[in-house]
This record gives structure tokens, C-alpha cells and sequence, in this order.
């Protein structure tokens, strides 16, 4: 399995510059990134899962019995069990010994630390697995797994291109379920069957909103309020096929818009047109901000959504982030979304977002960009 | 809001109890189940969220700008937020903040930190919390979170009945979009539609299996292999409304059961009915194990899934669990679900799940008990 191996050996290469002996990896992405063990069963927050990196050879994977058949059907072939959940002890013990098998005293061991992670396990069993481990030492781990998951394999900008294009052909027959009368809670539900019927294997996310001439937020529950003529509908989704997202939303008028909403929508397409011009190697994070927030929000230096735009891949929000302190440098196979909102009749917003990949040239949308004149229904 | 304001007094009142001045809350769950705050904004591992629960008075939601609309929409008044993601201070220091106003030197903050949970911020965040708070101690908030959260009150009650019962009418359908020659991953796709036609706000979980006299793993992803008669075909989904999810799963024979599987099904029935039978306040989480196992492995003390059953609400699976070293005892108000496996053919299972409610007198079912005669499609 190249594909594996050569993540492995990557994060290997790095750990050695970095003085690391091991890593530890507890959250679903990062689990799945070094074995491929795809499952919902993580829905459920019972269960520990735990994949240890060694310095040198193959993942070990440390986890409940009732994931040994499916782990088995990956590339890992050290699997290691344990009857979950255990009140006396759910798999630290057995989670310690590996780490101490795999490790030299005064050894450091890496933890992914950084932003869009936390370390799934409980916080006392964190602090019992510290105690087990006195003698090696837990450190950063120097966001090694977050940089190379930032770069995407072509497989893997594959699969984020397959769920963008069954998002695209869902929200193209948006109107077969979005009308004036509808609540937008069935347009919501009826819009997730849309995307299961296009293709995708789950819809993880969806958020939305409607208003007349605008919506005040991006992220509440859909209400039972019918459509109305004259509003702004905006369904954004966060769809999974073979583990991987996309990350865009789409916006219609309910009826003509108005010359305002227009404006807005063609402002939105200017800003990331602006941000798109420009993204490949060389630009950073920054200029892309710059980019767009010139346009959307020339006064000021950013809003309450914080960022304009992040990475997207094997989680819906991915490092890095569309902000002025970001100054990662844009690299071919990294898969971004281009996220401008703009603010309408003072009190409300618009927001539109593309996904990208950048190349070593020009990058590509994967999905479509979306033309000047607003979609109507 | 007496339902939000009740909760609050339960935890303060378990706080003066355990010598706890604040709670610092992270997780989804727990910060709903104080707050209200409701969004599948969460999908999105971004951003943490914090909510401190003090000793006296109101919670205080320390957020995220991009949360404070529909935070303001919830009972709680104090909302404090910082433009996230930022590089330099993550809403650390202003939760340190919060939580030096509402405790004194020397005085304990809990965390919840038991099975079923973690500390959702990055790990490097937690280390610095916790050099910003030198003066004040960090400590296990004693299980109290989860021992409130065990105990649903009606309200809670009736929206996981209505989960329930959605999730029932698609099972009652699946008839519809389940044949012999139909691939597996396409019947996962079409029984999501199903759910959500039925009224379900996402299906959050859906795991199953077919094969051939049952099946050799419940965690799997679907593949593409269609079903051929013979096979059984278990759906196992927890879909979510208003916030609550259900748990179960339900069986299908494609053409009739041959004997050992109509026989399987059969000892999974009277599992369930053994456990439902002494349901009920002064028996144990215990009890209702050997109750099921003494009808599906009676020569075993377990098996790889590692328990028969666990409490289910908020999330798809809750404290406490059905396994021997659980000594819980049952009152009025918790939801579980009782799933007993079987082996069949030697090296396949099946498995049955049901959702109950205890109440100081019998239980009750929220799904409906299944019938002795497998449904066949």
C-alpha cells in the first residue's frame, strides 16, 4: 500500500528532525490517515482508539476488541485489544506497555497538540497514562501530522473532488424542494436526502439560513419558518463520501433579487475571484485574506466569522486558516475553501464559498465556481 | 426556563458537595445540556467552546464571536467572546479570566474527565489553562455531569421517544429499498433518505451488515456488494431530532430465515425480555447483564463488544453500561438500550438492540419490542 507507507515514512523523516520516538494519535482523522480504518463507530465516545508511530517499522494500532475485525481489513498488522469498556483499566495499561516497548527511557513521545485537535481519551485516563509514563517524556508533536495531512495526495484531492461534485448536482436540483410556503427545517431534511441520493455515504454538516435580503447567522438549526418571497436561502454542506468532505454552500433568491442581494452576490464572486487569481505557490495564507477582505470589507480587518476560508479534507475544517496571522505558504495538494461574507442592509450577511486545490500553477476549483447572475427559485 | 435553571441547581448543588468553586464545561453534550446551545457547528473541530459553571449564579458561555447570535437566543445572559481561530490566544486568556473571577486562591475547578468524555480544546491550550491558573486546582468534577445527565427528565424523555419513533416508520420501509440484487451501500444511502423523509433532523450514525446467516462485524462501512437471499441484513441508526438521538437496530431476512437464524433471533428476543423483565429501580446495570447473558452466552462472561447495552440521550452512547462490573443502580428517568448478540454458524452474530426508559414502576419501551417472528423482506 504506497499510498500508507509513504505518509509513514514522511511522518518517520519528521520525527527523527523533531527527536520524537514516538507518536501518539487518538482522533479519528489522524487514526484513519496512517491505517485507513473508516467507521461511524465513532460517533460513539465510549470507546478509545489509539495508534501508536514508532520511530522505525509499522503503525501499532492499540483498541477495543470489537474494532479488531475491521482494523484487520487495513495495512496494520500489530493490532492490539482490549475488552472496552474496562472500569479498571480501558486500555491504558495496554497503551502504556506499547509506548514503553517502543521507547527508551528520557525518550519523548509526540502528541498532536495543536488547533483542530484535542486528545480523545478521558482526562483521567490522560493523566493516569502520564503517571504510567514518568520516565519518558510527552511533548508537542511539532504539528508534524497537521503538515502532512495539509498536503493532499492526488487520491485524496480524488475523493474531495467526488464530494463536490455530488454537493454541485444536489444543490443543482435545489429548486425540486425549495419553494415560497416550504419551512426551511424540510428544505433542510429534504436537501440531505438529495445529497444521499446524488451519492454521498453521509451528510456530516449542514447549516443554512434564510431572510429577506440577507441572513444573521451561518450557523443555527433551521427553524420551522415557511421560504418567503424576496428571501436569501443559503445551504451550506459538509457531505463525506469515502471519508473525505467537501466544504461550500450556495445561495438562492426566493424570486428576483433585489438590486442590493445582486450587488452582494456579486461582490462575493469578486472576492474570491480575487483570491483565486492568486492562490498558487508563493502567495501565503495572508494575501489570500487580503485578497478577498479588500473587497468584501475594505474598512475594516475582519469579522466575527473570524476567517475567510481554511483548509478541507479528511475533516470539514482543516489547518490551515484564511486569516493575517496565517503566513503558511500555499503548496501544491493543498485543498482550500475561499470563504468571503459581506455584510447587507447593516444588520444582515451574505456568505458564498468555492473549494480549491492548489497545483503548482494555477489552482482548480472543485467545485463551480458560480456565475454573476444569482441562482433564483 | 425551569428545565435549564433545574440542571444548574442540581450541579451546584453536587459542586458544594464535592468542594468544587466553578465547572469548566468543552464537549457538545455537556455544554447543550447546560445551555441550550444547539448547532451542528460543531462538526467543525476548529473552534473550541467553553461554558464555566460557578458556584453560584448563572453559567458563563466563553465563545467564539461566530456563536454569539444563536448563544444569545439561549437562557444564558453572559456571553463573552473572542474572534476565533486567533494564533496568538485561542480564548484561553479570556477564559482564565472568567474563571479567576468566579474562584478564589486554593479553590478546585472540575472537569469532567470519566469514560464518554475528553477536554475538547488543543492539548497545548490545556497546558497553558492550566499554567494561567497555578493559584487555583484542577481537579475531577467527582461525576457530576454525567450522574445529572444519567437521569432525563420527561421533556428529555419524549424527544428521544420521538427519535424512536422515526426511526421505527423507516425500519417499517425498509421493505421499500432492500431486495436481493441491491448493493449494501446503496440500502445505507436510501435508509438515511428514509429517516430523514420520516422527519429525522440528521441521521448522526448508521452501521449494519448482511450476510449470509448473520454477519461478522457491526462497524463496518457499507460496501457494494449487492444481497442475495439468505442473507441477513442488520440497520443499526442513531438519528437525531431536536438534539436526542435513538439506538437500535433491527434484523431482516432476505427470503425466509433458515432455523438457526429464525433460532438466533428468537434467543436475542427472549435476552431483551429477560433484561426488560427486572428493569426497573433496585436492580443494577449488572443484573441486566447476566439477565441477557445468561440467555445468549450463558458458558461465557462476555464477548468482544464488550457490553449488552448503555445509556443513550444526548449522545449515541452514554454512561452507564450494561457489563458485569457495572453496579449502577437503575432509577427512574434513564434511557437505555438493552443489545444482546448472538453467535451464529460459529464465527457469525447477530445482534438485536431495543430502547427503553426505566420509571419507578415497570420500564418501558421507547422502540417497539420486535416480534418473535423475524421480519422478512
Amino acid at each position: 500500500m504506497p499510498e500508507f507507507a509513504h505518509r509513514l515514512a514522511k511522518a518517520q523523516a519528521l520525527m527523527k528532525k523533531a527527536d520524537l520516538s514516538a507518536l501518539l494519535l487518538t482522533t479519528e482523522p489522524d487514526v484513519r490517515y496512517f491505517t485507513g480504518f473508516l467507521t461511524r463507530f465513532w460517533e460513539s465516545p465510549t470507546r478509545p482508539w489509539f495508534v501508536v508511530i514508532p520511530a522505525q517499522g509499522q503503525p501499532i494500532a492499540v483498541i477495543p476488541a470489537i474494532g479488531a475485525h475491521l482494523m484487520g481489513q487495513t495495512w496494520i498488522t500489530d493490532v492490539r485489544t482490549w475488552r472496552a469498556p474496562n472500569y479498571d483499566d480501558d486500555g491504558i495499561g495496554l497503551l502504556a506497555d506499547t509506548l514503553t516497548e517502543v521507547t527508551s527511557a528520557g525518550e519523548r513521545i509526540g502528541i498532536p497538540d495543536q488547533m483542530e485537535t484535542h486528545v480523545r481519551m478521558p482526562f483521567s485516563d490522560l493523566n493516569r497514562l502520564q503517571q504510567r509514563l514518568k520516565s519518558r517524556m510527552f511533548a508537542s508533536d511539532a504539528a508534524i501530522v497537521r503538515n502532512i495531512r495539509m498536503i493532499k495526495s492526488d487520491a485524496e484531492v480524488l475523493k474531495i473532488q467526488t464530494s463536490c461534485d455530488i454537493a454541485e448536482r444536489a444543490f443543482d436540483r435545489v429548486a425540486e424542494i425549495a419553494q415560497a410556503g416550504v419551512p426551511l427545517s424540510q428544505i433542510f431534511r429534504k436537501f440531505q436526502a438529495l445529497c444521499l441520493d446524488e451519492g454521498a455515504d453521509w451528510v456530516a454538516y449542514l447549516a443554512g439560513a434564510a431572510g429577506q435580503g440577507g441572513y444573521a447567522d451561518v450557523i443555527s438549526p433551521a427553524a420551522d419558518d415557511p421560504l418567503e418571497n424576496g428571501d436569501v436561502l443559503m445551504l451550506d454542506t459538509g457531505l463525506v463520501t469515502d471519508g473525505y468532505f467537501c466544504d461550500f454552500d450556495r445561495n438562492f433568491s426566493v424570486g428576483p433579487p433585489s438590486q442590493q442581494v445582486q450587488s452582494a452576490h456579486d461582490t462575493l464572486m469578486r472576492a474570491t475571484q480575487a483570491a483565486f487569481d492568486i492562490a498558487r505557490p508563493g502567495a501565503t495564507m495572508a494575501d489570500l485574506f487580503y485578497a478577498m477582505n479588500d473587497v468584501v470589507n475594505p474598512d475594516a480587518s475582519g469579522s466575527d466569522a473570524g476567517r475567510l476560508g481554511h483548509g478541507v479534507g479528511m475533516q470539514l475544517t482543516e489547518w490551515p486558516s484564511i486569516i493575517p496571522d496565517d503566513h503558511t505558504p500555499l503548496a501544491a495538494g493543498m485543498v482550500l475553501t475561499l470563504e468571503p461574507g459581506v455584510v447587507v442592509f447593516g444588520d444582515k450577511m451574505m456568505v458564498h464559498e468555492e473549494n480549491i486545490v492548489i497545483t503548482v500553477n494555477t489552482p482548480q476549483f472543485l467545485s463551480r465556481f458560480q456565475p454573476e447572475k444569482m441562482r433564483v427559485i
